[in-house]
């Protein structure tokens, strides 16, 4: 096991009605002027945000409001974001919404007191040194950016996806109502299930060694996603089955079960660039790339393969043939995928194989290389985009 | 899955050397004038006194001494940190050792700045308003009281042992070294293990349906136990394994797990009167309580037990009957703890059937229940140490 640090301090509030405390909770952590920032119609035809704004009302907030975030959430956003904030003299970031408004609120809260121009931060050319606090209301299990440090933000000038990390931009806290999230097409509920199960992925898929607690939990996290994501497009008022996707989700990404051993992230690096391109939904990109990464370097590590068909999905251990085991584990992955009505080839994605010189010019991969299970360059991004492509 | 907050916002250090930042940290937590507390002479033996006083002279930082914690922490002892803390003007504590030292520390920690007797919030006279900062170099996996907001003191008078819990006393840092608990006795790593694995049952054996995902947490930290610590016993130099173990020590305590389902603790609190009583180890005590608990309450949820046979223990489903997977699975449990040195009966442990009306006087049962799997009175909690009493 790796040397690690792990904090994660976000204050979950998790369950029914809880996103009527949302004006307790900003009051708590110092909120006094509150951008409310959102996206489309779903969270006002839902009543949600007027809740919301009920519970900032009776602890006397003041708000402003930000609605609009896309799916894939544009670097134009952010920057109208900050003006907002800057004129209203805003303290804190409420998000009502799901992961792209949940990231969009990150890099506003890191834009608004910085001097220079926020894609600073994702571009890699400066660091954050200060923000404001974000806090959440999920309406998704998905990206699990209620509990991390994460943001992906698109920049329109280029369609570049690119992310940020700091300790900075971590929600205060996050609310978290199960109910919110059955008004979902069982399509977005699929792609957030694909996301939390891609988190859970880039971390299992490792070359350290000895890491069985974390092993163990990126297990559990990913068989309970198996065994309550069809009983959720079977039933989407099932509460219960809810509930256990939405803590996977966060548990998935707040990395809990990812520290002190080395992650991989080729996977969805290469997403970030057909969902940049084609403005599909993450989840469904990540459908599509991860069958064909595991397929591309299974060879690199058999044994970990056998052992993902073995524990997670329930294969029996052939130990004659052991390849044939990591192979099956794979198929019934995309066959998961599948069953849940997610695209597993670019062609169902939308996507063309023709595009692929385009998808690696933006990945900029010359001279470097993605991923750290299997280090892949320009060659292996290529094949693996067009082993993508087969059904 | 009932609603729920989750709050777990210690930083975690973890791994080789990482005691020499204990200084750092202090420093980066506001400490400037600090309460070494620990226990006996392994921590200085060891050197690991001196590297971490190093670490607070590098940086400049005041320290007062108090070492003397005992196994099952005495309430003399805090009366004497509370007033070393008010003549030095101490603003930091720090534990340097395992449970035991870092809950006689979480008790100073809230006592200091109290005017009244530490001893009422244990008692539940009180609820503490303000504490000094705790943190922790932890030096075995056992009681995960370095994430916990917990703390189980033994008040001399009358040797009682209650516990108290608050948010202001979970640590604020917990450094965590495995190589620290490479020299621990075999049955200190045992016993700690034994702790680990009763925090989960604690939590597993619940009547809340439908909460998947922290099932599998919870299969996950048993499983890794189970795997890891024979190895340890074999070679108790094994980094890699100690690291498992330690790691899986803290998850089992944060309540990570533990979330949004009734928790029972009657096995916890039957045990403190034994280790109150004779002194054992914690966990000695909770290798001979637990399989004397599973054995009465089986019957109450016998599809519970016969999920923990399977998915713990390996054992092959008795699809005509239940009750002998549920059987088998708790044969398991007591053999486990046999096969690592613990005691499962009165006289292993040196406790003793006649003492059992002194055991129920100081659990104060009387007109009240333990539990909440099943809800034990008077007759119940005497039946179950009769069980006890049982090889």
């Amino acid at each position: 096991m790796d040397n690690f640090t792990f904090y994660s301090p976000t204050y979950f509030v998790f369950g029914k009605g809880t996103e009527n405390e949302a004006g307790h909770y900003v009051k708590r952590f110092g909120g006094t002027r509150v951008l409310l920032h959102y996206g489309g119609g779903s969270v006002i035809r839902s009543g949600l945000l007027d809740r919301v704004k009920a519970s900032l009302e009776k602890e006397g907030l003041f708000w402003a409001e930000l609605g609009g975030v896309q799916p894939n959430p544009r670097s134009g956003l952010v920057y109208k974001g900050i003006e907002l904030c800057r004129k209203e003299n805003i303290d804190f970031i409420l998000a009502v919404g799901g992961g792209s408004t949940i990231d969009s609120s990150k890099a506003i809260s890191i834009g608004t007191p910085y001097q220079g121009d926020f894609w600073d931060f994702y571009a890699g050319k400066a660091e954050a040194k200060t923000s404001l606090p974000v806090a959440s209301v999920l309406t998704i299990a998905a990206a699990g950016s209620e509990g991390s440090d994460g943001s992906v933000i698109t920049q329109e000038n280029g369609m570049y996806k690119r992310g940020y990390g700091s300790e900075l931009i971590r929600p205060v806290f996050a609310i978290m109502n199960p109910e919110l999230t059955m008004t979902l097409p069982p399509y977005q509920t699929a792609s957030g299930c694909t996301d939390i199960m891609a988190h859970v992925f880039e971390r299992y898929f490792t070359n350290t060694r000895n890491v069985e607690i974390t092993d163990r939990l990126c297990e559990g996290i990913l068989k309970t996603i198996i065994k309550e994501l069809p009983k959720v497009l079977e039933n989407p008022n099932d509460y219960e089955a809810r509930a256990n996707i939405m803590w996977a989700g966060t548990l998935a990404h707040n990395d809990v079960c990812g520290v002190g051993r080395e992650q991989d992230w080729a996977s969805h690096n290469l997403e970030h660039e057909l969902s940049a391109l084609y403005d599909c939904a993450h989840g469904a990109g990540l459908a599509v790339m991860f069958p064909a990464w595991m397929t591309y370097v299974m060879r690199h590590d058999v044994n970990r393969f056998a052992q993902f068909a073995v524990r997670v999905w329930g294969c029996e251990m052939n130990f004659e043939n052991p390849e044939e085991t990591a192979k099956e584990g794979i198929a019934r992955t995309r066959a998961f995928f599948h069953s849940i009505g997610m695209p597993t080839s670019f062609a169902e994605l939308g996507a063309k194989e023709e595009d692929i010189p385009k998808l690696l010019e933006t990945l900029q991969i010359e001279g470097r290389t993605e991923g750290f299970f299997m280090k892949l360059g320009p060659k292996e991004c290529e094949a693996i985009y067009h082993l993508a492509c087969r059904e």
